[in-house]
């Protein structure tokens, strides 16, 4: 704490990533990225945009980026928003829709850059609370409120719902935003990207972290009507003029062009899930069902900490969170099918 | 104008960056980029993290790029901030040590992005109007604050204050925070970054988008004392976990260990600076002595929204503010020898 420190600086408790320790190697399950290299079409896009040309400013609204993913979705690029991650993009959005003394609604259990965000642009907040099994409680999303926001698959729990529900709470909250973070969406759920044109509450968000294998360069998007995305425009014109390099622009940009190796890494990371969760159960783990690029489990008899601790010193990396309802959960990122088998083998050693 | 959008967003009036128009080549001397192309080292060392890598997220506290920005000033690395540009590291000190209330103090012609995240975080201020030759009054800084930003070199004017008189305004102000903000400092001015051991309350913002020639590649810094520096980090981890990809913290990190090539387009922007001014007054111009790679000027007949739009016309382009007191100069970037003189030879066409 500093003298110095403003009351916003002094109240925050920032949000904490998954660690990076560097004393040995670890097999990484502990941060949902994607076992599998990006593009090589992405990385051959990167190499040609690091050139003379970096001593210009990136073109400030992205406009090529924008239009590559607009057309992936179907919509038009001035219903696209891109910006450093979706953390970035989440951020903006808080401050474009959301206004203090009108709380808004997310789920008791779920990303917890949420409340973090709330703290620091002073949104007031009631947390849903899930049901027993995790499941969204889509009826408690019906009452007034200042603005909604879930993540789809939810994290960690990795429970997936469908659209239908989610046009139930757009429709019981017209003259709010809902903002329906899709991170984990490409392992096997629907996006709700096809809902836009209908609902202008509709702000859906989405990175290139997870399913594009892109962790490392920092792109996210939203999608919504273009009035929403003009909000978003307007905040970030705020902060920062330019908030992607030149060389994430191209890279990005190629993976929307990419989509065939985009569809096998998919479908790869879908089959090693299914896989693992097979040979979970056996050895004594419930895993809640998961649309996402990680599990949630949690052993019959084990502790979560004391895996989490026996995996850490053998060299795996898993994500543990020592908060009520889910300190006996592990949460694990889907890895390659031979870091998979290395976990599972492990786990039954500790076991 | 959407109804959706939060009581922040209403009320924005966001910064406007040069303009990048299309719709032909032009000789770009708006935006204050370096004429020159990144050290080839900087290059290599971007080329070289373009790899598998970029599917892990990129390591959030950047610690090898604060050691080398440390070095270079001679500070350790809890006394470096990094973000995404300077106008990011700009938003989050805004954030971390201003207060709504406590109305913080910057000079009436400066660089226009300060009064749009006062607006954006809700921070009072008051301007300090510069003398009628553009120099700072350094004595407006002694009152009552919430604090204190100013660009050295002053931007558009470019003129310089030296470290004397930034030591009194530190001085004067021991309970609040002073931003210097020196994006412009390498082209002949002195940076405050060795006071910082001495002051507690001096934070200094740098960009590497100026002196560089790193525009395109988005990344900013602050040098303070380690408690300031652990504010900015509070506020960034409560944004964005991560605001810098693998390929910019190595490209970066390059620049940094490339002083050669840094000297050696710094040198040859501060000769042509030199070079346009003793051509500019024989045509007619007044200039504002500059310390930046950019010149602030004024023709004695002619003004300067008809040479903007002639300039224009022919393909050069500059930045003209139509704000009070500077709606009769140019802002002109320091390009090259070849397209200074095409500047030049217009001009006096249009003369």
């Amino acid at each position: 704490m500093s003298r110095y420190w403003s009351k916003v600086a002094r109240r925050l408790e920032p949000y904490i990533p998954g660690e990076q320790p560097k004393d040995k190697m670890y097999i990484k399950l502990n941060t949902n990225e994607l076992p599998y290299p990006p593009s090589p079409r992405v990385l051959a896009a990167m190499k040609a945009a690091v050139n003379e040309s970096l001593r210009l400013y990136p073109p400030p609204a992205c406009d090529e980026l924008r239009t590559s993913i607009a057309r992936y979705y179907g919509l038009n690029p001035a219903q696209v928003f891109v910006g450093n991650g979706s953390d970035e993009v989440l951020a903006f959005a808080f401050m474009a829709f959301f206004n203090p003394g009108e709380p808004i609604l997310f789920p008791d259990i779920t990303y917890s850059f949420y409340p973090v965000y709330a703290d620091l642009f002073n949104i007031d907040y009631q947390l849903v609370p899930l049901a027993e099994d995790f499941s969204l409680p889509v009826e408690r999303f019906f009452t007034g409120n200042g603005g909604i926001i879930f993540p789809n698959p939810n994290a960690p729990t990795g429970r997936y719902i469908g659209l239908a529900a989610i046009e139930e709470i757009l429709k019981k909250n017209t003259e709010r935003i809902v903002i329906v973070d899709e991170a984990y969406i490409d392992f096997g759920g629907q996006s709700a990207a096809g809902l836009i044109e209908k609902y202008p509450n509709l702000l859906v968000v989405q990175t290139l972290s997870k399913s594009r294998g892109l962790a490392g360069l920092r792109v996210g998007f939203a999608l919504g009507q273009a009035d929403l995305i003009e909000g978003l425009r307007r905040v970030k014109n705020s902060v920062n003029s330019y908030t992607l390099d030149r060389v994430a622009l191209a890279g990005a940009q190629a993976a929307f062009e990419d989509e065939a190796y985009f569809r096998e890494t998919r479908r790869k990371v879908i089959a090693t899930r299914e896989e693992t969760v097979a040979r979970l159960v056996p050895l004594g783990f419930t895993v809640i069902p998961s649309q996402a690029n990680f599990i949630f489990i949690r052993h019959r008899s084990v502790s979560a900490r004391h895996l989490y601790q026996q995996l850490r010193e053998k060299g795996i990396l898993v994500r543990y969170f020592d908060k009520p309802r889910i300190n006996e959960f592990l949460r694990v990122s889907i890895g390659s099918d031979a870091e998979m088998s290395a976990f599972l083998k492990t786990l039954a050693e500790i076991i």
